[in-house]
């Protein structure tokens, strides 16, 4: 069997799936959310997520609200969140909420947030 | 009519069309991609596309030899670039060239370089 690698640490981007997006405009939510949270996050986690692969989960989520909800519960877990508002200028009306960014954090910790969500 | 925002700078990331990854796959390189080239960014070009609201764009690149060819464009234009190759735990197999991350650079600059290239 090969070895798998071990990541102790990885980032939660949860995307909403009750609006209607392209692929391509899912792609760029997601990574606005990864930056978003990244620039959040503690400098010692971000190095050593950096350093183990930058370990990425992207997730669904069925609305707004449990977006709101998911960022309240990691903020008050210690984890880095940023809510991903579309500037709007193609597909939806400006200001939706399209996405969430958590961690990095340790994977763990993680899971209690987002472990019941689905995989995108 | 409404005012747009004018985005002085960019960064683009470029997904493989031609091996089958989901969406949420591709959003997961999409993101790579966004943080890897960011990394290696200029850092006054960051904080400026930052405080812009951190335009990205998605493209569609049809083959590896193209994402190759970008990043070494892009590299001797003085473009930050970064090459992502999946950890090949779920989907496709290890080692597998999946996008490109571009900048963030100035717009006019990486239109010259990804101008061609269809939105994802």
């Amino acid at each position: 069997m090969g070895e798998e690698p071990v990541f102790v640490y990885k980032q939660c981007l949860i995307v909403r799936t009750d609006i209607r997006m392209s692929c391509g405009k899912k792609c760029a939510q997601a990574a606005h959310a990864s930056v978003g949270a990244l620039e959040h996050a503690d400098k010692n986690l971000k190095k050593a997520w950096l350093a183990e692969g930058q370990k990425k989960v992207v997730l669904k989520a069925n609305d707004e609200r449990m977006l709101h909800e998911l960022k309240a519960i990691a903020l008050h877990a210690g984890i880095s969140a940023s809510l991903i508002q579309d500037a709007g200028l193609t597909e939806i009306p400006q200001g939706t909420v399209t996405a969430l960014g958590l961690g990095p954090a340790k994977s763990g910790d993680l899971d209690r947030i987002t472990g019941n969500l689905p995989l995108l």
